[in-house]
């Protein structure tokens, strides 16, 4: 075998037998296959696509490049989610305790935030002490212990995806279904949990900009963990607009503690509700979230899991001190909040990172005041932005300024519940 | 500007503007934008193309890479030739001199042969003390007393191009056109010719096996030379026979004197006087080449220009000590003559090189003793094979094995000649 004649064969529309896939991923984790044939052949992918047979060889071998988490033995059974990634997307804080609440045990193993959208342990760790990084025991401890982890995926889980998701950050190969699912699936699958629901977000805001391409991705994310024995539902949620009033990273765990305490935005409620309910069916467990969402429990197992990490449920979070009101210079009805725009403000105004190296700040955000169809007036309040110096502060309001759209027509809401693939559809 | 939103753009069918294809090769020319961003960036090339004015800044940031060489003030009009690689191509040594004996000058800067089709240097490298290498001086002092110099392209045309063509060798993006063809025209335009005839190969034993992508190939290259003030003028001739009856380098020195003697086999002088003829045309110089072969004006300047390079033009050219002959094994009318498997053979018996570093036989080669349309009977000789040992001559033979195909029906002879771009057309 040889590297230039597999990256032809891919580059001319063939098929990879499964050797020829183990082979040219697993010289590359060695170093004999080069950075830039990686690249060809990643480029060759992006165009032609990988079959199923090739995507399940390319991600079993990401896999056993690494170690394994052993969940099983646990008291409860495990289930996870993931997102692809939205603007306000602080669903995970306060679904992980929830569906815990409710018996289940949720291993949730994140990545950092890049761009324009938001990482969870960014969020998190705005609280003081909270600790992302957890040995492999403590992980198990806690799962038993509280039900609930959301902390750094270990660097040992499939360490080629790492390579190749640095790769193809430099050579613009990400936008690649087959390869968005196989790093994905990848460390959910080494990570061990036995269930896995999949939250596709599709819009303005999102990484796939549309429906059928969103569907692809679910489907093609279904079919590869119902072959590696998880049992995988995915569902599609809009993210035109941002989920949720907050958007960052202290002001985005405040409104999840809404959220947690019964109250907060309907959307992230409602978002939350359906996804617990997919994590539970999955494992077989017949409760209501809705209940355990209004009586406490959620937010109590939300409060040991903080604990267990070290950090302090009751901190004050402060926001950035340098802070403005953006208001509205005409009237009309909301036609759309942009989530792009938003999530790039919040990311210029430091809750976000362009690299992977740099820190983010735990007080700047926004905060929406208006939603779609509503009436707003001039002079009107639309956004609370907070930073930590004058210049991200105004590089934030520069980025807001297209995000609203007004009209003078009624605006229909849209859905945010999409589409369901796999388990029950 | 920056390399992946770059990459992004030609990935996604759009067009990079004039500054961002020069920023592009530039940057990586100076080792900021990575291999593998080229890598990436060359099979997006590969699948969308390149515009006329991307790939018209792509060659002039080539060319303006490295040095241009100062050919103008010479007493004659300058005009060359070059061909994209055949079985048997020889056509290089005769037709130098012979367009140098009708009056024209011509620099022909060369590489060396890689897989099956031969190289021009590698051939003229089996004449005792012949130099390939010659300072700029020594062309331009040569081409002034000879008019004619074969030589090697020295490191300083288009150094980038060096760079990009070991980079797809190992990528697997060599067959694009555009990418062909501004490796090809950069370093011809560099070379300071005034007008240029390109022999397009189609066929089996060429790199262009059909004809459109052939003529494709052709209309791309002379629209890059006349845009850059190159008159240039592309033949398509047929590659799936070898040229002439000798394959190899010795063997080929032998069959060149032989048609610059006035012998020779008929589709050599057929085609040479034809790009001989297109040469002349394109520099006005209102002579006839058959004059000049037939009259021993072409091996006069052969011989001067042999000499001029420090060659002994009456050396006895030995060929390989292990010598057989390959016969019929059954009776039959040719159908055809594989150029593939016959330089493919030509190349195991030592005559060509896998890698740039390798050394070739000067003595390793094939006869070819039969052409399409002859009548053979069992036993008849078919190929003499030539190699420097046993193991090379026995690799030689297994690779013709297929390379003759017998039919009972009679054959109709192709047409050498097939088609003409640029020029009178």
């Amino acid at each position: 075998m040889n590297a230039p004649e597999l990256i032809a064969r891919k580059r001319d529309g063939g098929e990879l037998g499964p050797d020829e896939v183990q082979w040219f991923l697993e010289h590359y984790h060695q170093g004999v296959v080069g950075e830039e044939q990686m690249s060809a052949l990643l480029m060759a992918v992006f165009f032609n696509g990988l079959s199923d047979s090739e995507l399940g060889v390319w991600t079993d071998t990401m896999i056993a490049s690494g170690e394994r988490l052993a969940l099983s033995g646990l008291s409860r059974p495990t289930v996870d989610k993931h997102s692809t990634g939205g603007v306000g997307d602080k669903i995970s804080l306060i679904l992980a305790p929830l569906v815990a609440a409710c018996g289940a045990a949720v291993p949730q193993l994140s990545g950092r935030g890049l761009g324009h959208t938001g990482g969870t342990l960014d969020k998190l760790e705005s609280i003081p002490g909270w600790r992302a990084h957890l040995s492999n025991e403590e992980v198990r401890d806690q799962l038993e212990s509280v039900g609930a982890v959301i902390c750094a995926a270990g660097s040992g889980l499939a360490p080629i995806d790492r390579r190749l998701y640095a790769l193809r950050d430099v050579t613009s190969t990400v936008e690649s279904i087959p390869l968005i699912s196989s790093s994905i699936m990848s460390k959910k699958i080494a990570e061990g949990t036995e269930a896995l629901v999949l939250d596709v977000k599709v819009g303005r805001g999102a990484f796939m900009k549309d429906h059928a391409r969103a569907l692809e991705l679910a489907r093609t994310m279904v079919r590869l963990g119902e072959s590696h024995g998880v049992r995988t539902v995915a569902q599609l949620t809009d993210m035109n607009e941002p989920l949720g009033r907050a958007v960052g990273n202290a002001v985005e765990v405040r409104e999840s503690l809404d959220v947690l305490a019964g109250a907060g935005p309907d959307d992230v409620r409602v978002l939350t509700l359906s996804l617990a309910r997919h994590m539970l069916h999955l494992v077989g467990i017949d409760e209501d979230p809705a209940v355990r969402l209004d009586d406490g429990t959620a937010l109590q197992v939300y409060r040991d899991m903080i604990r267990a990490q070290s950090g302090d449920p009751d901190a004050y979070l402060p926001l950035g001190v340098q802070h403005a009101t953006v208001v509205a210079s005409r009237a009309g009805i909301v036609e759309s909040v942009d989530a792009l725009s938003v999530g790039i403000a919040a990311w210029r105004l430091g809750a976000g990172r362009a690299r992977k190296e740099d820190a983010v700040s735990a007080g700047a955000g926004v905060e929406v005041l208006i939603r779609r169809g509503d009436r707003v007036e001039v002079g009107q309040p639309l956004f609370e932005v907070y930073a930590d110096d004058l210049d991200h502060r105004d590089l934030g309001i520069h980025s807001l300024e297209g995000a609203l759209s007004l009209t003078d027509n009624p605006v229909i809401v849209r859905p945010l519940l999409l589409d369901v693939v796999g388990g029950a559809e």
